[in-house]
């Protein structure tokens, strides 16, 4: 058993944040995947609140882990009504798990005014509850929500409900900061209390609604908490719950403390991408840790440290989660960062050359212009090379014509016509899409096929557009953001025009260009994911 | 004087950020709102080190504040050359401020890698740095670089550092945790030591390299320290710096420390969003107190319980921080959120009528197509409506066409050619556009302001688009969010197709004919921000 364990609630209280969804499947998946990453337990849904999460439970129930627990969620009984005859806690014993977490009240002003019943009435739903399913043979987990607030505002209420939930033969009570407002202080004095009250092990909930979840978090495990549940990228109620891929590596890597096998962490920066691939929501560049900014170094002073040595700017190595290191080329760069991104290419000038006094000029027009490299390695390459040996694209666009249309009968319809050179030969083609971006796309992979068989395993995985100058309404210069990969990896190209079907143009054009380049480059295959 | 001064570097850490960047005018505007809310001193820049920070302190070197002190940045004196002759500090007196910031090295392992000198001749020039910008007449504050990483290595050096400061007259210490990677109790535990040591008074740098720099600030000034650097929205290297939007109410509702006046914090929202934008970055959703999310509900649980007292999943008033609670409807929900929504429009069937379930499987069909209601609450308004009384939209497109043609001279451009039913009357027009949605949305205009004049005063602030089954490549399924506004207030709506126009289309006529029902119904103006 490792010293602290991690509980996972991102496919129950994770989804409860603000444009966070998964389908049973998506479910399924991350369920494995934190198995397979050595998480303790699996909070796979409320089994009482709707059908997916009976399903989930239902197409879940034979399927064996390595080590996650995979437990359902529920509320403690009604008042007034038996705990073996309450349609919740019976749908937790239907789900078929092992493991049970049930919330109960631990502030008094919600068992009034949330609930609507006595104290004396909430004590024994809390005992009740418990007392059922450990009956039936289930693993406990007694989740006091509020307790921080109720501690606060009637503590001896407060320690009654854990009280009421150890005596009942809870396996463990879980202190929740549900409405995420309590100060690290006071928490952790309060965590010490507990700890020296009860006998019962104890875990911590955090919330980030005053953005100290994860400190909350690691002062708890320090004052005697076994638990922390959390969620993949802090998805969550409002601000979110702690997010794990932070307090994982403060755990492993600052405190020394067992808890997921520090070899797997290598796949954290993977599995909290994969998780927000699933959630459909963007990753969040400064995501400790694992943000595609967390180890990206823009100021020149840094990049010339850190050409030195690594440890300079960064406080662990970003291998050791999974990430890598990124050098930022802006207005704030120094030649030292140029630098860093020419020997990554093993390309470039001669230290000190006039070159690069030269390419970093070039680039700080574009990017006044409004293009942005930070998010588009494919163009900044394409330039780089451009600007050091003269690359060209292989291709060229000579003219283009794209209808959209929308016909009587309701149907929208677009259609691109092409006219490219490619290695000295005029193509002129057309295809049709189901957009206008879709139908050029179409046109050029049609145009460029018969030279470049590999586009073929090239795919699109986002397009983004953003307004530059947004005073300017639809008229404004717009800036698309591509992201393109084959299957092993994947390269963001960018373009900047007033016309977003240009722009799109600009974008797509590179992004097939830096594919046939890196395509004829290497082929070796990266290394999977767990 | 206040008990914590708060000390923004936004326009100077901030900018070392990825993806942001500032112009000198926005960088002017910043400054003027920052002593507006009642902060202490404002980072203005780095004047040794570009040309951009020297033209703002140029600029800004007669304008009057309220209460902010304008400070530069700069280094300690290079090695081996006199504090007198050294073109960064020389720098920092020509721009003509009263208060001047240096950093220097604390950790010897930085000495001797990245500056690459002795650990005497880095005492001399923080000493003779701090002694000669004081003998200017200028306030030095200190920031010791890498203070606690530094403490950790050699705790002699370090305090050593700090004492060369203190006794050249620095005004102010900060300890600076510049990796990012230090934890509360230690790093409490290292200011508690160094608060004893030492008479000069104590500031706090925190990064967020782990998560930990909001409740690093907290600890630091529980221990003693009394001014706080941070950026607005934790903008910064890497993970960022600690976001003060997030520092200060915790300091002033949590801990009930002076600090930025209470009154002011009403601004605190709106303070966050203009600096996002002047930045050109997404705002936080889950942003602590500020972001959209932050009192955000969804779980029917919580919607249901809020219904009946604000306090029950809310740590603080939304209003006191200028923010506002909103109700989200997904398959989560229950049919509280969509009575909330109702109420708040005044609007809507009686509680527990069969209505609201007609209404909310109707919304989650949409949402499984892929609409989203969360960030488009024109299209949601507008979709309620229709539910609940057959609202129809003023006009109704009967066909369109729109052409986007890159000619032989290089020059590309767009047309769209409309026919829409208004008021049952048939107007067919036309219109270029630098784009296709540019086209479509003069076509729009041009059409509907004969009869709707008000829709001149709107404006599109932004325009979203993301790509819903990636897998797809360009012909996957679009959702465009466009946000418009009139100068008072804006509104979010959205459309979703495989085709981007006609998604485009369904989200520009949503935000037309949002704006003319609101322009109808009410024409107060706003509260101004400070």
């Amino acid at each position: 058993m490792s010293a602290i364990q991690i509980y996972d609630t991102t496919l129950r209280d994770g989804t409860q944040g603000e444009g966070v969804a998964f389908s049973v499947e998506d479910k399924i998946k991350i369920t494995r995947r934190l198995d397979r990453m050595g998480f303790h337990y699996v909070e796979g849904g409320w089994p009482g609140s709707n059908p997916k999460d009976l399903e989930f439970f239902r197409q879940i129930r034979n399927e064996r882990f390595r080590q996650a627990k995979v437990a359902a969620f529920g509320s403690t009984r009604k008042a007034g009504r038996p705990a073996d005859q309450d349609a919740n806690l019976l749908a937790i014993l239907e789900s078929g798990v092992c493991t049970a977490t049930i919330f109960g009240k631990s502030w008094d002003f919600h068992v009034y005014r949330a609930l609507g019943t006595t104290l004396e009435e909430n004590l024994a739903m809390v005992a009740d509850s418990v007392a059922f399913l450990k009956s039936r043979g289930l693993e406990v987990l007694f989740d006091a929500e509020h307790f921080f607030d109720g501690y606060r505002a009637n503590p001896q209420y407060a320690m009654a409900v854990l009280r009421a939930a150890q005596d009942a033969g809870a396996d463990m009570v879980v202190l929740c900061d549900t409405n995420g407002g309590t100060l690290p202080t006071e928490l952790k004095e309060i965590v010490t209390y507990v700890r020296e009250a009860l006998e019962v092990p104890l875990g911590i909930h955090a919330h980030n609604d005053g953005g100290l979840a994860a400190a909350n978090s690691i002062l708890a495990v320090e004052a005697g908490c076994i638990q922390v549940q959390g969620t993949i990228n802090g998805y969550g109620e409002r601000c979110g719950n702690v997010d794990l891929c932070t307090v994982i590596p403060n755990l492993v890597f600052k405190k020394r403390l067992a808890c997921i096998p520090e070899e797997n962490l290598v796949y954290l920066t993977d599995l909290s991408r994969y998780v927000s691939e699933l959630a459909n929501k963007s990753p969040e560049s400064r995501q400790p840790f694992v943000g595609t900014s967390a180890f990206a170094h823009k100021g020149g002073i840094h990049v010339n440290a850190l050409l030195k040595d690594r440890q300079t700017y960064e406080h662990i190595p970003p291998e050791s989660v999974g990430n890598k290191r990124r050098v930022l080329v802006s207005e704030l760069s120094g030649l030292s960062n140029l630098v860093y991104k020419y020997r990554e290419l093993n390309l470039g000038p001669e230290r000190d050359s006039a070159e690069y006094r030269r390419i970093l000029n070039e680039l700080k027009d574009l990017e006044h212009q409004g293009f942005q490299f930070e998010g588009a390695e494919g163009s900044f390459e394409l330039l780089m090379r451009k600007a050091y040996n003269g690359y060209q694209k292989p291709f060229r666009l000579e003219t283009m014509r794209i209808l959209t249309e929308l016909r009587d009968e309701g149907h929208v319809y677009s259609e691109a016509i092409i006219k490219l050179r490619v290695n000295d030969e005029i193509v002129h083609t057309a295809a049709e899409g189901n957009g206008p971006v879709n139908a050029l796309d179409a046109a050029l992979r049609k145009a460029l096929e018969e030279f470049y068989p590999v586009i073929r395993n090239m795919r699109l995985h986002d397009y983004k557009v953003r307004v530059l100058n947004e005073k300017e309404g639809t008229g404004a210069v717009v800036r698309v953001l591509i992201e393109t990969g084959d299957g092993r990896k994947s390269w963001g190209t960018v373009g900047v025009s007033s016309n977003i079907i240009e722009a799109s143009w600009q974008a797509l054009a590179d992004s097939f260009a830096y594919g046939i380049l890196k395509l004829k480059e290497n082929g070796a295959p990266d290394a999977q994911a767990p």
